[in-house]
């Protein structure tokens, strides 16, 4: 299933994705349906009233997630390229729900910053409450993928050692706009293709079958720490290619568009506006 | 006024201390209460049922705050101790609602650490929502304050360069008992004193008035980043007399009991427990 969370005139809802339409679920986003214990039953069997995919208004797929945490360092081959050493445990940092924007809303560039940054990232998003996951706990958590890109904010997020505050920008992190269900994507650990593509320029592009700590032993490791709820957000990282690490750096100005994919799940379409 | 968030028979509620018994506000907790325009005159008249104060059960003063943010480095006199330059901007890690804990709970320290250690912070709780705010928005959007336990998981926050994870523990994280409004400890930018003990043993001692950052810069600075919302919780730092800065190192061990208190404001008085 392709699941998504839409803007109506009525508020958001939550919907799925047959051929040309989207149907109405009967939940007001997918938060509020992955919180029911037979999502999967429910949203398979939902009938309601359907809405035209292509005027369709994305919201980030789960508008409020009591959680969303990123991941740094997590791509063998850019980790590699950088002479690194293989890290033994993932790097995290958060984001807030108000960091997030829908899969094609304009990135308002804030008027502090000239290093606004892309990073396409695999996001697991949560279906299942779990607490010291084990393996088989983790995979059944996974409610689905969905793309996102983590928008940086690369002079204040180098401010300081801890990251945050170059991670949590007001509305700037789109994510969206379809959750993929594991089963169409060939399971908890796909290997897809992603990639970020600045006014047709590609910037990124690798596998996420590379990644060094996939999306079960995230769950496992994440819910080691702190309860993971139904719509929490695993950001999986990002590979090489952000506009920080060329030389010379470039940046996102307004007027340019920044296209984040992943094969098999979607795009995020973002024009970057002046504020 | 002093007011908190007590556990009772029908679920928490908001409510005023009066003397000796706690007056219900009529709404479930702080942050909703906060959510109101008015919600000092409306927390000024209520006359609803009382609740004893010697039986109450404090939840944390906000149980779902939309963002916890904490500050690194704050303390004047422990940054010229540890002869560091005085940083030019405060450093931010973050928690999540399910990390934080009432005034009085048992901290269990999680099976996976023995380096579970006590940070006293003056806790800054947001009463309206502000953006970019200036000076006097800043200050008028300070609810009031409390006391926090920034408590640790050292081995976690230093397996990577991100703090984040040994900051996030599910139930670590005391904050409370009263979030007590600025009129009652001299503004919004108090000197009080701020006091760990660990079985009688005084572990850190300082003045909040000796802060580097402010409540009211703190407002300003997040605020130009992400929008504070009311029941938004700004941890403002700790003071020098951590455990794992000490020779030799001390954590806490289950049996012990930490007391964070700050003047004016209250205390934390939390049993450690075994998993």
């Amino acid at each position: 299933m392709q699941l998504a969370t839409i803007r109506t005139a009525d508020g958001t809802r939550a919907v799925r994705l047959d051929g040309e339409v989207l149907v109405d679920l009967g939940y007001a986003d997918l938060g509020e349906l992955f919180a029911e214990a037979d999502w999967q039953a429910k949203a398979a069997a939902a009938s309601g009233t359907t809405h035209p995919v292509e005027s369709a208004d994305f919201a980030p797929v789960v508008p409020t997630p009591s959680k969303v945490i990123c991941v740094g360092h997590n791509y063998t081959n850019h980790i590699k390229e950088m002479g690194r050493e293989l890290p033994d445990h993932p790097t995290l940092f958060p984001k807030f729900a108000d960091t997030l924007l829908g899969a094609n809303d304009d990135i308002v560039k804030p008027a502090e910053t000239d290093a606004l940054d892309w990073e396409v990232e695999l996001a697991v998003v949560i279906g299942k409450e779990v607490r010291r996951a084990d393996e088989q706990q983790a995979a059944d958590a996974i409610a689905g993928f969905t793309v996102m890109n983590d928008i940086s904010v690369r002079d204040w997020q180098f401010r300081t050692i801890e990251w945050t505050q170059g991670k949590i920008w007001e509305a700037t992190t789109p994510v969206g706009p379809y959750v993929v269900t594991p089963d169409e994507v060939g399971g908890v650990r796909p290997a897809l293709q992603v990639r970020t593509v600045v006014d047709g320029q590609v910037m990124q592009q690798d596998d996420t079958g590379t990644l060094l700590f996939d999306p079960v032993f995230l769950v496992r490791y994440i819910s080691t720490v702190i309860t993971l709820r139904p719509g929490d957000i695993i950001a999986t990282g990002t590979p090489a290619g952000v506009g920080n690490a060329r030389k010379p750096q470039v940046f996102l100005r307004p007027g340019q568009t920044v296209v984040t994919e992943i094969s098999g799940l979607g795009t995020c379409t973002n024009k970057v506006v002046e504020a």
